[in-house]
């Protein structure tokens, strides 16, 4: 894809401390995938399975390992880690909205509320008592931010979030459009009759370099806060329930949902439309695939699964019949042995 | 349910080109179910299982093929297809918000935009540079569009929206509330300690009569764009992950969740709760049943699932425990074969 | 956890009318779990396996059955129902953002409607023609009620709701942000070539005492109405599908999807990430697990379960090959127990 904005190759070596094996001076004006670059652009090499995409590729120079180097037929810039090199040279390419410094005057900022000047605060914004935010914050339009919610330096959040009261967030963070912190956890006490509230006294606690997709929700917690750890990734539609924990860079992946009073490890992939049960523990380095429910605690670093694998519908029925009758059959497999055994 | 308009047979007969068997001066002023109609009311007869329901409906008229005219005891509207001249029936009786072309004093219209005198623009809502609507658009109170975002004529978008820069889409579009389209795909490249951020600098292509539920979302490309095709309907709480693209006319029901990269064909239907994993593609005509997870690529139409049916939850205690030993029982089995075979 | 109020013990004992064994000044600032509790703050006992953290808490004042009494050694407050007790003293400790009436000189009402002087309308909110809300109403800012939309007494609807038309809900209700009432349902017919849409002529009808958590969503019916009994609790990122009913004090956890016509008793509970297909009928005190997907009616309570348990993926991969394997496994244990038989 061809963006709006054009580099020397110079120039981005400089920039990302890359060395540069081709001409300086040439310019690349995008970033495309090895297929389907062509003169002008700029791609990266990462998966050694693609080695002959590499040798044909015609972007104007790709970023690749010093040892693929050769089987580049134009420039290369040499990066020890592509990807990583692939994603910073990514926000060159960027075209953020430019929002210049300043409080739209539709905005409602609560008189107790100081406002660093390299902020910007979007129209119809609401800013209650007591907000605090740190230099060069963006906030959306439409976006709510209530009672003594605090946010870190450079946090961008886009249009129409809503924060409750006393969620507390570090530097950098992103939020995207139409997610809610800080909601009440989802408590009751059954009477007998009827669910009596649990009021949720604890709010939500997130700490530097996070990012919160769009959709989702993180709520507050009961008698503690929810905690969200340094550099955790948040994808869209993800539900946090009251009482998490999730440790630093943790990745959830979208429409999962972690129930209450969870804690996840650090560097954990929580794959997409994962969920858990409540109230247990997943330790440090643990994946869990996509649609797996994690149904108890785990103890040990690794890949976890559950569910069974797409057939078609008609094939699906037939086992499924069986999985109805499976401890029968299982336990005819152990009366088939035994007979076997005295025979 | 009897609604506030009312309508002639003879009206009807003619709006929606059928041949009325019956009082062409007969008022009908709601739509009902055959079950439930009563005088005045108009129903539809589509499914030949139910053909005492229609010998019985009270109904002052009913829609139906020419075959099953006769069991009908009142009025008929001959159709080929009735639940399609149900549909179109509907909204004859709806009772859409009535919004006189106008721009709210309260919108944000960036200088930049040129609106066409037909669109109305709510309270609160917010233009941002560059926006291009046109005829006949209704912006509902606190979306947001960002810069350059482009909507064909005719485009229904409702409350609290938000559209992120650049997206495109076409004509007769309708959007409802809470769902974002163009938010940042969930892109990271993990350097060893931390995820590093690649922006994503695609947008996303909407087609021609799409219509998204509520609380969905779908992102903006990599470095593509993420595509959805003509005739595409989006229920409640979906997820379409960046560089998607969704063939012309397939549905996908709420709480389906499209991973990254996945190319989806023309009239496919995704069933509720379904997913995909990433960077696979689904040939046209699949439809996937409730909660499955489509975990590799589909090349032929047909039906597909994964998981296990409901059971009472001791039975399916005892049937997950053999689930867990399924490889085991399977080797067992193999073991008792061979064993009868050679005795 | 220690919150900002303050009380004496003979106070709660007051308030909650329970029987206070111990000091009646004794001053306690906040609520704690057994276990992480200290001086001056109050806990809860509930579970009998808890008993050594009960003896051991360090609690001013515990709520306890009485016949555990004698096992704390500070203050105790006697409750037959110590977790209800719990529940009804955390709104003592809850800080709520005070609001008082008053209608935001930004908000947008209708020249039709007739605010009763009770009621709270934060910045942007939009009340369409014909809204009527009842007393002590308070409306977050940036949310939209369409018109006609009725709220009785005493509801708490916080920033960026979406209610669309018509939509009626009674008294005591709390709707967190981001959440959709009232939006379209998903209602096509296919006429061979594309999608005709249904127009949803319904709306939603919620009772009394729904709590509705946030981004989650509620569709209008098509003919008749969508209905939320009296009592019922839904979690955030619930889709609920039109013209489903659910029944009183039914409990919806989190991420549950709700397809079409389906009708749920009183007393159930759908588990996270739950889900059903359409139009089937659950009876009343079901119980269907977390990521459980309901593939039939239910007409006997009880406890529900679909899916497998979560395996290290390895053995997972394996136990699937056999899933697929397993309608072939299971004849050929019926062709064993054939062979055995005969020999």
């Amino acid at each position: 894809m061809t963006h709006s904005k054009s580099y020397t190759l110079g120039e981005i070596a400089s920039i990302l401390k890359l060395k540069l094996l081709g001409d300086e001076q040439c310019v690349v004006n995008g970033l495309s995938p090895l297929k389907s670059a062509v003169s002008g652009q700029l791609s990266f090499f990462n998966n050694p399975a693609y080695i002959n995409q590499l040798r044909e590729c015609n972007a104007s120079a790709v970023i690749v390992d010093e040892k693929y180097a050769d089987a580049c037929k134009n420039n290369v810039l040499i990066s020890s880690a592509p990807y990583v090199s692939f994603a910073e040279v990514t926000v060159l390419f960027d075209k953020p909205t430019v929002r210049k410094p300043s409080v739209h005057p539709s905005a409602h900022v609560h008189e107790s509320v100081a406002l660093p000047e390299s902020v910007y605060i979007g129209p119809n914004v609401v800013l209650d008592a007591s907000v605090e935010l740190g230099k060069n914050c963006v906030i959306g339009s439409g976006t709510f931010l209530g009672e003594g919610v605090k946010l870190g330096n450079d946090c961008l959040i886009h249009s129409n979030v809503s924060i409750y009261h006393d969620v507390s967030i570090g530097n950098n963070a992103i939020i995207h459009s139409g997610s809610v912190v800080g909601a009440d956890g989802f408590g009751f006490a059954f009477d007998g009759e009827k669910s009596v509230k649990i009021h949720q006294l604890g709010s939500v606690l997130i700490g530097n370099d996070v990012e919160i997709g769009s959709c989702s929700t993180i709520d507050r917690g009961t008698l503690e806060n929810t905690i969200i750890g340094n550099g955790v990734k948040i994808d869209n539609q993800v539900q946090i329930g009251h009482n998490c924990a999730i440790g630093d860079h943790s990745i959830i992946c979208g429409c999962t949902g972690i129930s209450g009073s969870v804690t996840i490890g650090r560097y954990c992939v929580m794959g997409g439309a994962s969920g858990t049960v409540g109230h247990i523990t997943i330790t440090d380095k643990v994946q869990v695939s996509a649609m797996s429910l994690v149904s108890e605690s785990i103890t040990e670093a690794g890949t976890y699964s559950s569910g069974t694998w797409t057939m078609k519908t008609s094939q699906w029925k037939r086992n499924n019949i069986r999985f109805q009758q499976l401890d029968s059959i299982a336990k005819r497999v152990k009366q088939l042995e035994k007979m076997n055994n005295k025979s």
